[in-house]
């Protein structure tokens, strides 16, 4: 999968999700999806009101990792992948809706290289086409194109559920450290975070995988952990990548540089900082990651603190274990040897990337 | 219904509520709601950003009309209303979450006499804990009080997907058409858009009890639309309060007067007005929705529109006959005489107030 994933499998994808939210509109849809009318629908309304503000950010790319995971472990358990192939735009989907929302929670004004659907389209449009998301995908399961009995429908909608219970979690506590000045909390409870906000659906996708394929419950657990520090680890590196991108020492990182210091994110290299830091730094480094409109000496003020305390090695250093114990989960998983050497690259991939 | 719930019955709702989100969060609930943790869960930060601002809310009041309809339904199903009282939190904190979204959405400053919870806690804070209500009332179908077999729980979960894909239909249809300056909308994509929006959560309710306790599809199908039409009619029963409220005809209505042609509502009196009054005044009408700012002149303009055209008395009309169908899906329905009563006195009251 980090050898990029073959046209004929995105065209797939966007099939998938084409058929849960079409890119037109019409009639037939509206009532096979929500139901014969029992007065009349809007057609028009409903496509500029949720088909065109999501198409418009999925047209903008995405790299749909999800969906190739979940691809990817259900040829990886033998089964044949077409009949499954709708699923695929359930993590899809729900992913596209955390983005909607997210952007208005957090004031985002950009996605994607151009504004975010809520300046686009007004923030009702985009966080009630975005809520919309959380549903929608869904009805997949009730058409059950893979033809699955009700006790693994079941099983499908509580884990589902489970994993997006937990993304809320993890997004609450997210937004409640970044509201916080002083940098309260330990490594632990920021694993505990990554691994529900950013854990869940990469996690849903593989669980999903297991679910609809019937693999026993040890299987489902190991893909379901490899998901978990695969994302551990991938979130880790990002934060180390932004924080290099922005000392020059990587190139063509796509992300405005020293991003997470101008958001005042509480990253793990922060959260080292704060517990090895001497207190003065700490300070300094909690006065920057608080105020606004940071300027480009102060992020450079905030990243020789992070290197002198270690926490960039230190980060690296972790991502690359999480990596691993990733590696060991997905070893310990039957799967089909194509499928566990694309998964184990996509492993490596995450965390060893320079862009 | 229409006498008031009885201390017992409210207190039984709230501590359904209080088992899934409790007032206080502990180690204990995080684990047993969102599974062990793997590294640490932060209980204060749950506590703030979720516990904190959904009970600010709940303990500012509502009617929670749909915990007491469920919990009627499942004693007029003459099943025993005690191992199911958890599932009346379902309808409620689903509508405790679309009240913290929608109000970000609507951008409403205020709710309950009190400040938006957004302004109190933020845009990013409320709209996540919104959301998380979502999903968290779920958690207790999986629990499983009822102790009700797999397929019914499989039910339960489809049928409460559904109707909150048909509520985010609702809501974009509604949010779209109030952008539009121009009243292009007919009765029946009226009716068709509060069927979904306004229907949604009501038509939960009933069918949850009808799904838990297992009765025929008919009669999940007769209570169902007994709770669309009985939204329908209290819909448009309230729109005609607003009016009325501000022509001084009606004392005591707690909204303030005006406030549906303030915000540029095209309720059914705008609508049938747009049919039936002079083209002049329909231009009229179009502009002061339009504007904002209204004052109290412009909204005298606007009723005196409404009223001679016809459109206060249609609507009014329109209401009963709805509220009649209610009733006639009610009567079909084989239910204990006690609980009948009382949702029809209900059916009545939620047309007939004047409050």
């Amino acid at each position: 999968m980090s050898h990029g994933v073959g046209t004929a499998g995105e065209e797939r994808v966007t099939e998938a999700i084409g058929a849960v939210l079409p890119t037109t509109i019409d009639e037939q849809y509206l009532a096979e999806t929500f139901g014969a009318a029992t007065y009349e629908y809007d057609t028009e309304a409903v496509q500029r009101s949720l088909s065109d503000p999501v198409w418009e950010l999925l047209d903008r790319g995405g790299k749909r990792w999800r969906a190739t995971v979940f691809r990817t472990l259900v040829e990886g358990f033998r089964a044949d992948p077409e009949p499954y192939a709708p699923y695929a735009a359930v993590p899809e989907l729900l992913h596209t809706g955390t983005l909607l929302v997210d952007d208005v929670e957090d004031g985002a004004s950009m996605r994607r290289g151009e504004p975010a659907i809520h300046e686009q389209y007004g923030v009702d449009i985009a966080l009630n086409a975005g809520n919309a998301l959380y549903f929608l995908p869904m009805t997949i399961l009730r058409r059950n194109p893979g033809d699955v009995d009700g006790d693994t429908r079941l099983a499908a909608y509580e884990m589902i559920i489970d994993e997006l219970n937990r993304a809320h979690l993890g997004q609450s506590l997210d937004i409640h450290w970044h509201n916080e000045r002083e940098i309260r909390i330990d490594e632990a409870r920021y694993l505990e975070m990554c691994s529900c906000k950013t854990g869940s659906l990469g996690r849903l996708a593989a669980r999903l995988a297991a679910i609809l394929t019937e693999q026993p419950p040890a299987a489902e657990r190991a893909v379901s952990n490899w998901a978990r520090d695969l994302s551990l680890a991938f979130q880790i590196s990002d934060d180390v990548l932004d924080i290099e991108s922005t000392r020059g020492a990587v190139e063509g990182f796509g992300k405005e540089a020293g991003n997470d210091i101008r958001e005042g994110k509480k990253t793990l290299l922060v959260i080292h900082a704060a517990e090895h830091a001497p207190p003065e730094d700490v300070a300094r480094l909690e006065a920057i990651l608080d105020a606004g409109d940071t300027d480009r000496r102060e992020i450079e003020e905030c990243i020789d603190i992070l290197d002198e305390s270690g926490s960039i090695d230190y980060a690296r250093q972790r991502a690359r274990e999480l990596k691993n114990r990733a590696l060991d989960h997905l070893d310990a998983v039957d799967l089909d040897a194509d499928a566990a050497r694309e998964l184990a690259a996509f492993t490596e991939f995450a965390v060893e990337r320079e862009v």
